[in-house]
């Protein structure tokens, strides 16, 4: 037990994910939400608080779609990829000092066939820096940005592509068991992945996430409350953020690697009162196959320079000492800005994962991960 | 006491108003957040939290311009005007459970010399309303949206232009004991008022709020620290927020004057464990005058459809029995979106209001008005 037991994870809600949904991101976002509603057996009416992400839908879009006669508790984080898991802390806070009964958080994004987040830059919280500093440089994609960080482990640690190779193919070996995956039935070889064309050096496109049309959403309510719903509640353990020293990528920080999820980690699992140990999976953000290794670093999962050894042991395939993202991830189940992750998660640890269900799952760390260093971690138990 | 005296406001900042700043956002929102930490005794690296405005700068903004080493914390409040005060309270939440320890509020706009709210109307909460069932009508400005309010009040309540011309004589009037107020030396008479353009009926010019160039800040930290300080401490004793049943402004609400604040003013004074009579002075966001008789209604202060006597009895006027904006608002002042309230109503209760100084000032309301009826109250105590 610790301070932060107060909240929990009692609905979770998912649609299909494609290429092309052919409906609105407002569309998408009130199925998942009506979906978490079913699941959690509460009423969309009594929904009473509202986190939505920056992108997309707004709180008022879901007032008026849901019909929802009195949200008391509005509040949006700006992190990007990491906003995900921040999200679920702000509905924490509001569950946690009484501000909201019922908070849904929520991401909706219709990312492969509507507008590419490189085309959203002015809505990224590091927008100043990117347009002054890195688009007149031809600096202007995601997979630019984050190849930056993965160049520079390489170099600094001897981190080698084939390591990259195995997070890929441990991604995809897992949506295998996923059948909502949109990689599912579609194996992948080291062979296949060494001859993926170059999108940006050292990344070839299996190192790359799927831009995905989908929605997902979550109910948070009160631990108390909790006990009188319909599912095995998931608790909030902790949820933190960090930033790193300097929010630009390319200045020169005092280190590099010292970033949000580093200063984010020992909070949230001292809060918790648990150690990196004592989790049964982790969900990494996993954008693109660096990311993980450099996540399960910062997370204390493994020393740093180590994680790619880590991720090409086995170490996080199923099976492992520390299964990660069972649904196949941001690389091969889809990319909803992580709220995929934190569904696995409550799946996983209510034992309802089928196939791919991680044994014995009662602790799941789920990292965030955003532009500009910007990172999260929320501890769930159950 | 109550349960959310647990943060308080302990430094508060603000650049000069004009109508051309000739300096970016973000460098009138560092003075105002230097300024605040002057103000407080604070170094501004022991800011562990950040809560912007939906439009301008943003947290990354301020950790980069003030070198933020460690920040803990960040949200924010899309609430349009409302944002203020809600931001106040996303702040108050942080502190409360321990996510920082001195969280940053702040706004800064080129409200004059920079774009125009009209503009933005993709930033606002709205804007899927906005666009779609209210542009294509030329339904597209703030006054066209709020001057629907007044209208309908005239019509069912029989309140009347020289009502509307009170507010604006009031807060001219106060803006004549603060030097700091755009239209300070600038008299108002009713005459004049009347006199003033067609801007949407019934409002006139000077119904109209002043677009300003300009910044504030503010500062909140737990009680506990607060007594350490150098100000005298101002307890956050209460923030809510409250939407209206539907989002739409010119849909059929079942009652069109259920709005936000209706909903979030009872739940705030509840909290507080204080009425509306125990309040000595009120911040209302005047962003038209008809706003600020409505919001005294929907408050409490006053039952719904007296506000047009209200406020011409001399209620709200420097020495009324509940002064209104002794600052001049944002009518007389100007217009940082209500963040200029919160600062003033600090300055009150701690008695350093020099010439405008509501006597016996110990409790004060201040309000939030965004768009699509999103409402939020603060009470505030010393």
């Amino acid at each position: 037990m610790n301070a932060n037991d107060r909240a929990a994870i009692v609905g979770v809600g998912m649609t299909e994910f494609s290429k092309s949904s052919g409906r609105s991101v407002e569309q998408l976002a009130l199925e998942a939400a009506q979906l978490a509603c079913a699941d959690a057996g509460i009423t969309p009416t009594e929904i009473d608080g509202i986190v939505p992400f920056p992108l997309g839908p707004s709180a008022e879009d879901m007032m008026a779609g849901l019909g929802l006669p009195d949200v008391r508790f509005t509040a949006v984080s700006h992190m990007g990829g990491a906003s995900s898991v921040s999200s679920l802390g702000l509905a924490a806070l509001a569950v946690q000092e009484g501000y909201a009964d019922c908070v849904l958080v929520f991401i909706a994004r219709n990312g492969s066939s509507g507008a590419r987040i490189a085309d959203r830059v002015s809505s990224l919280p590091g927008q100043r820096f990117r347009k002054n500093l890195e688009h007149p440089f031809g600096f202007s994609t995601p997979a630019q940005w984050y190849s930056m960080w993965a160049q520079r482990h390489m170099q600094l640690y001897g981190t080698t592509r084939e390591q990259l190779g195995a997070v890929a193919l441990t991604m995809r070996e897992n949506a295998q068991r996923n059948p909502h995956a949109q990689m599912y039935g579609k194996t992948l070889t080291m062979e296949q992945y060494l001859a993926g064309r170059p999108i940006a050096e050292p990344y070839l496109l299996f190192d790359c996430c799927i831009e995905t049309d989908g929605a997902g959403a979550v109910l948070v309510t009160s631990a108390e409350r909790a006990r009188d719903l319909r599912q095995t509640a998931v608790s909030i353990a902790a949820v933190t953020e960090g930033h790193a020293d300097s929010p630009d990528d390319i200045a020169n920080r005092r280190d590099f690697f010292n970033v949000g999820l580093t200063k984010a980690a020992p909070r949230a699992f001292e809060a918790a009162g648990l150690k990196p140990s004592d989790m049964d999976l982790a969900m990494i953000y996993d954008c693109f196959t660096f990311e993980v290794i450099q996540q399960l670093e910062e997370a204390g999962f493994c020393a740093r320079g180590e994680g790619g050894a880590f991720v090409q042991d086995g170490s996080i395939a199923a099976g492992g000492s520390l299964p990660v993202n069972p649904h196949g991830g941001l690389l091969s189940e889809g990319h909803i800005a992580g709220m995929n992750h934190i569904i696995e998660a409550v799946v996983q640890l209510r034992g309802g994962a089928g196939d791919r269900q991680v044994a014995d799952a009662h602790a799941a760390a789920v990292t965030g991960w955003g532009d500009m260093g910007d990172g999260s971690l929320a501890i769930l138990t159950a």
